[in-house]
């Protein structure tokens, strides 16, 4: 399955032409022959024997876009200049800023936010620490905290190479829900020093969202913050991806007309995101649940699992497959009612997808080449979803996040649970309204306006123990328009 | 000495009163009879009998602050409402913000900032870090550090009661450098542990400023975090202090025509600030120092010293007071040509000061207390400095870390030594142009337009080892409007 161009790979090339009434067709010519989407051009200069264009074209990854650029090179009288890349462009200097909410313009406005003026407010916090939530930034800051070592599908490439993607969790963080977040990229592996390290900048922060941090690393780091903490600690790759598979599978399963505790589910992957669902589907009321890893379903009885060496495995092993199954992910897929997946790309085929039982819901969620072609699962399942932005229903946390902490740090709470977790999902799954329900639309897009709103009420109230306010929802129908 | 009614103990108080002609004044009367300032008055409500208004007044701390509402209620027929405190007020919610500053308006922004097109930048940085500095926020962006231990005169109060403070500083590195700089407050005061935390966290960050962390620990996590990092460390209670403190005694030295190194000059404080002074006055060509601390002169006899268990005192006594004096500071400072006193409130009065040389500088800088009484001191000194801000002369960090670090961060410097600090406390002495030096104008003020600009460029040339670029200096009449 090969990408489409994409506006992640767009470049933008400076060139010059003859002025021969076809050159500038001749130019996009190549780059459609060539595979490229032509998105934008400009005539920047003209003479009377040459032009100067800018033309901006999508590829399908770097080495399409220099292909491109070569096919743009034997244009009859080309000059190529300057190539430039939209995606390192949108990146130069970074993509946050910290700025004064509070004016400095004389003496006395420093007198006031400064010394002396803040003595007060130090003295005031000092004898009442539950302050500093009223007269700090902690109520609405959080840290992003990675330490680099599963950064997207990239692996380990370390902090400073993981930075840009968590100033882009906190760039989301604010435009979805109004949160100050910073990036804490650690320097650091070890599993005792990040807890270390996390303890010790804790202060400024109301809640700690975990982001790109290996298995099993993740668990320990996760469970020991959890409890010496007084803030919430939430890992996306886990908790975040758990909520939003949980939701489109309510959604799946009112699609076709089943109830989670009736499905045979399969999932493929027992890693950090694996274990997290599996854990938010038993407590959702999911009761027969096969676990497939690369060596085949988990069982108590395979060996790397006996050995007690993998004990989030011999978790997972002790609390499904109660029918005792064994072999491979394709002798456990047969007859499911439900496949997730969170492993690797194309382990399964459309004629796997084929032995699933009648109405099969199937969420490839590997990234960037799901578990299944979705189009061919598509020929078999009655509902398909992936992790992918260019298929219908796209499992994405960034559904998820920014409205689980908006509604923790309304709440000032001190943790987050499961009952907090199931209580998102739900909330999640039913911003798809009855009427808008149907196979292809399981989950709102990242854009829906209410999307963040509507899972912090549901949070904010499962903490305090209230009812949700209600928000009103809109349709997407009624959305406003998306193309900026 | 008491201090003058200030805006930084400002209160708001809605009351309303009997519409008789008198009232008004009746109640600004007795505000400032109980020594307040009224800085406003509205009327924000009338009836035919009675009067809302609401009421602004500094005080001179709390105390008087509540001592003037309890005046105003005795003012015939009032009735006092919510009293509101302006900088309380100023603090709610804190001082920062964090802003993205790229569009998220719809999918093609998502793919460019986030996934995918993140993952080529990551890849890019993992290939050459040197390009974090290109396409992240590192390059802006200082972590301002504290552990709470000596915050303002407050002492030891904790990191989260330390936030406004840090809040403020990254304000105010906004304000003049615009520098992104982001509060880390930490939950522990052991010095490993803060060397360790601040290492594990650098990734982020181009510079560290340490802030209100006490002596002797801030030398040991000061000296180790500069060998251990490839990024500048800055304590500012040291650094800034000694750089502020040097540019105003040029100054100070221009205005009574000596040379430093043929000053005697008598030092009071022997912790962060004193040594950080000592050193950057020895490394400026002082000859004849001598310093004092609570216990008087320093000499490498005496017996705390002798003992060998306070390396930093021994240091400063093994490189001053070549002349063996022994004694109390008073016993020093008579035929000194300069006092330089970070250290206690009054210890020292007018008839002390009066034992110096001719054209003695007195800088007294202890806060809010100095260590002499400035109007008594300016009875016998020809330049009398402080830390405050009510009189001529203020000695204010501000003047020089948000320069400071705008230096180091254009030069890309990995480091900073003695060599930049003179070059800034040059810069900032060159900003008082010779025809606006006099006895009170020997430093220029926090909010001249220019003082940042010309210190960054000192900083970077002096790291570049290049000629600094010229500023245009103006003359503080030329200074826009201050009262905003």
């Amino acid at each position: 399955m090969s990408a489409a161009p994409s506006v992640s790979n767009s470049i933008t090339v400076r060139l010059t032409l003859p002025a021969r009434a076809t050159a500038v067709s001749e130019l996009t010519g190549v780059i459609e022959k060539g595979g490229g989407l032509v998105t934008g051009l400009d005539v920047t200069a003209s003479g009377s024997d040459r032009l100067r264009v800018d033309v901006t074209a999508a590829a399908r990854d770097t080495d399409h876009a220099d292909a491109l650029v070569e096919a743009m090179r034997g244009v009859h009288g080309v000059e190529i200049g300057k190539v430039s890349d939209r995606t390192f462009l949108a990146h130069l200097g970074g993509k946050l800023k910290i700025e004064s909410k509070v004016p400095i313009r004389n003496r006395d406005d420093l007198s006031l936010i400064y010394t002396p003026g803040v003595a007060r407010v130090c003295l005031a916090i000092a004898e009442n620490p539950a302050d500093a939530r009223r007269l700090t930034i902690k109520r609405n800051t959080v840290a992003v905290v990675t330490d680099g070592s599963a950064v997207l599908g990239l692996g380990n490439i370390g902090p400073l190479a993981a930075l840009p993607v968590m100033e882009g969790t906190a760039a989301l963080f604010k435009r979805f829900a109004d949160i100050d977040a910073f990036p804490i990229c650690l320097d650091t592996q070890d599993t005792e020093e990040i807890i270390r390290t996390v303890k010790a900048i804790s202060p400024v922060f109301a809640g700690i969202n975990l982001e790109d941090i290996s298995a099993p690393r993740c668990f320990e780091i996760e469970a020991r913050l959890r409890e010496e903490l007084d803030i919430p600690v939430f890992h996306d790759d886990q908790h975040g991806t758990a909520i939003v598979t949980l939701a489109a599978l309510r959604n799946a399963l009112r699609v076709v007309g089943k109830e989670l505790s009736e499905c045979r589910v399969v999932m493929s992957g027992a890693g950090a995101a694996g274990t997290a669902i599996l854990k938010l589907l038993l407590k959702a009321g999911a009761t027969d649940v096969v676990v497939a890893d690369q060596f085949g379903v988990l069982h108590a009885d395979r060996e790397d699992i006996a050995s007690g060496q993998h004990p989030a495995l011999a978790w997972s092993a002790a609390n499904t497959n109660h029918r005792g199954v064994t072999g491979s992910l394709k002798d456990a897929i047969a007859g499911a009612d439900v496949f997730v997946g969170v492993s690797a790309p194309g382990i399964l085929t459309g004629d796997d997808i084929a032995t699933m039982n009648d109405g099969a819901i199937v969420f490839a969620m590997a990234n960037p080449e799901p578990e299944v072609d979705p189009i061919a699962a598509a020929q078999h399942a009655a509902v398909v979803a992936t992790g992918r932005s260019d298929f219908a229903n796209q499992i994405n946390n960034v559904l998820v996040f920014p409205g689980v902490f908006r509604g923790l740090l309304d709440a000032a709470s001190k943790s987050i649970d499961e009952d907090v977790m199931l209580a998102a999902a739900k909330a999640l799954s039913e911003v798809v309204h009855p009427e808008e329900l149907n196979p292809a639309y399981i989950i709102p897009s990242v854009f829906h306006p209410d999307v963040s709103k509507v899972v912090a009420a549901a949070v904010k109230a499962a903490v305090l123990g209230t009812t949700p306010e209600t928000v009103p929802l809109r349709r997407m129908a009624e959305e406003p328009e998306l193309i900026g």
